[in-house]
């Protein structure tokens, strides 16, 4: 396997990170850091020295061949296999604690028994946060496709279908323009389907997640998102489907109503436009990120909408979140996060606000952060759209 | 929240297993853990002890009430809510080794620092293997939505079409039959959207993961299933998507063909059939999965298709597993695996021939082990249907 240069400047990213905290050696296995660093989910392991080559250790498929490409059957056997080439057996071994199994974590761990290991997740997702020029091209790419699926929402809508009927058709939409469909996300226990589409009442019902809203789902297995209810005159629905069209989460909101919506949800969805318009002059290199946060407070609670932001009955504590390999990287746009904006960071910014009775209105977009201020990725009409 | 006796059920099954290992107590947070033990997906914690009433503790929602329900903000606060309600912390806890990530396994032992922490997964994947009467009937409804989807696919099929655009629209039918879209894996490192279309060469494109077949997909972030070929006269197409249509995996793959297929992949099908069909008369409580595994081995070989049988350039070592609440549970049925079958275990056998250019032949169903044998849950016609 050749590592181009891309892979090169990722890898170099996480080495040089590594060296400020004096770890020698990173064992990567997880499937996110797999495509980071090598371009692709191999089943398998890169052995990544903070000085020479890394080396790539595969279990499965077994089609992969290169210079730097070792076929093993399991981990046991890479320090024997380290040792044949001449590469000494770390001090310090950074592991993927965030991320790996226990059991799989302790495995790896006695594996290098003469190592110390730490924790590396911490330090890959400070590296991953800083997005290349070619992750954003790749970001650019997915937000073309992603408006051009949302562009033709309103020809699937019919009269008398449920949220469920409208979401499976956007759904079907998006994988034509190439959605892959799967919707990563950091941690264990947040899941979803695609995306979620909300409407009525069911967008006030609180999630088991931290996603942005809720929503009952179809299932107690599944909570979030449609659960089967019509879309009825008067009602807003809120079209939120991940945009993983080539690992990249790429992530955007809009808002569609069923005739027309009451004066105070038209206002409500103005007062998002205005938190959104408002953040994005304030996001630039060196912006606090609570400083973001608390604007849209601010904005939200003149307006006397903060009771209804971002949930109602339950309420979410962000406006924003990085976004990347998976949907919830760095940066956090919440209350008492010290984090400074960077150019190449690329965060969703969602301000939504939720109308009792008629649903969610607001907007999110995908933005990055450049050498002035921020640049909207998904950059397509923002106002309600009448079905 | 009312703990009926299905659950009630559930968890005397893992505390029953906990009697045996001398474990108090266990900490169930995952969430498939958390659906087969309190039916639902919460972001919380159970404490179950292997005597007394489990208690729920909740971070989200915000609105699940009951008696043995408390609300936390974070796991630090359990030791001190539980000796206010008389409860003695556990000598030996259980913790879900197998599924949470490291830090998150630390930071639970940390809160139990005084009690001895085990690794507990192992112990509820064996409780959850043998399903109880009500899991089977689960696993009976998702197989009659799967096959009412499945029954619909040559409906959708038009000449011209892509792998993926086929698979598209078989993934919409099943979507309106209620599937729920998400797949889920036991273990962290495979991934699929919601199943696979294999056709052609594609089918031998070796796969990262220990999924039955490969393919390469549209990718590489995301390797397996359909790649965008177009479906040709004379190739196969094999539909294995999967069947969660309530949290229970259901799976089934059917074969499909474009005009006739070559008599060399007609009569690797019929090997298919009598594979299944001699598992089938085999299996039995008490049968050794090994067992099963190699009389297919038998057949495959005598009807000199060993070379292809479960892929060509890479093939997987196993022709059934259990499915539950996870697409891959015990029993497995591979070479060397001692566990005998018991009633109330559901499993996936799938005998898959791939015929080099033209595709996969063979066939998959999910069935029930019964005191008698096994019974077929995903009973419809098995013969390749011309498209």
């Amino acid at each position: 396997m050749q590592i181009h240069s891309e892979l090169k400047e990722r890898r170099d990213k996480i080495r040089n990170l590594m060296v400020q905290k004096s770890i020698d050696a990173a064992l990567i296995t997880c499937n996110v850091n797999m495509i980071y660093t090598c371009g692709r989910v191999i089943s398998g392991y890169l052995y990544l020295p903070v000085r020479g080559n890394g080396i790539l250790f595969i279990k499965r498929p077994n089609n992969i061949t290169g210079e730097q490409v070792v076929s093993i059957r399991k981990p046991e056997q890479i320090p024997a296999l380290l040792q044949e080439r001449g590469v000494a057996i770390p001090e310090t071994l950074m592991l993927e604690g965030d991320e790996l199994p226990y059991t799989e974590y302790c495995r790896l761990a006695k594996v290098f028994e003469s190592s110390t290991c730490v924790n590396g997740t911490p330090l890959i997702r400070t590296a991953r946060a800083i997005k290349t020029p070619i992750e954003i091209r790749m970001f650019e790419k997915a937000a073309a496709a992603h408006i051009r699926a949302y562009s033709q929402i309103p020809s699937v809508y019919r009269d008398g279908m449920t949220d469920l009927e409208f979401s499976i058709e956007i759904e079907r939409l998006m994988r034509l323009e190439g959605c892959l469909g799967i919707f990563r996300v950091f941690g264990q226990s947040m899941e979803i389907f695609m995306g979620s589409v909300l409407t009525g009442s069911n967008a006030e019902a609180p999630s088991p997640y931290d996603f942005a809203l809720g929503g009952n789902g179809l299932d107690p297995t599944l909570p979030g998102g449609a659960n089967g209810n019509f879309l009825r005159s008067g009602q807003s629905v809120m079209v939120d489907i991940g945009g993983n069209f080539n690992g990249y989460m790429c992530d955007m909101s809009r808002v569609y109503s069923i005739d027309k919506l009451s004066d105070e949800a038209l206002r409500a969805h103005q007062v998002c436009l205005e938190i959104q318009n408002e953040v994005a002059v304030l996001a630039k290199p060196g912006t606090l990120c609570e400083d973001l946060y608390n604007k849209a407070i601010e904005i939200v609670t003149r307006e006397g909408f903060a009771d209804k932001f971002m949930g109602t009955r339950q309420q979410a504590g962000f406006i924003g979140h990085g976004i990347g390999l998976q949907i919830n990287e760095a940066p956090v746009l919440a209350p008492r996060v010290k984090q400074i904006l960077e150019p190449g960071m690329v965060f969703a910014l969602e301000p939504k606000i939720i109308i009792p009775e008629i649903g969610p209105v607001g907007i999110e977009n995908s933005w990055v952060v450049t050498q002035e201020g921020v640049r909207k990725l998904t950059d397509c009409p923002e106002e309600i759209i009448e079905l």
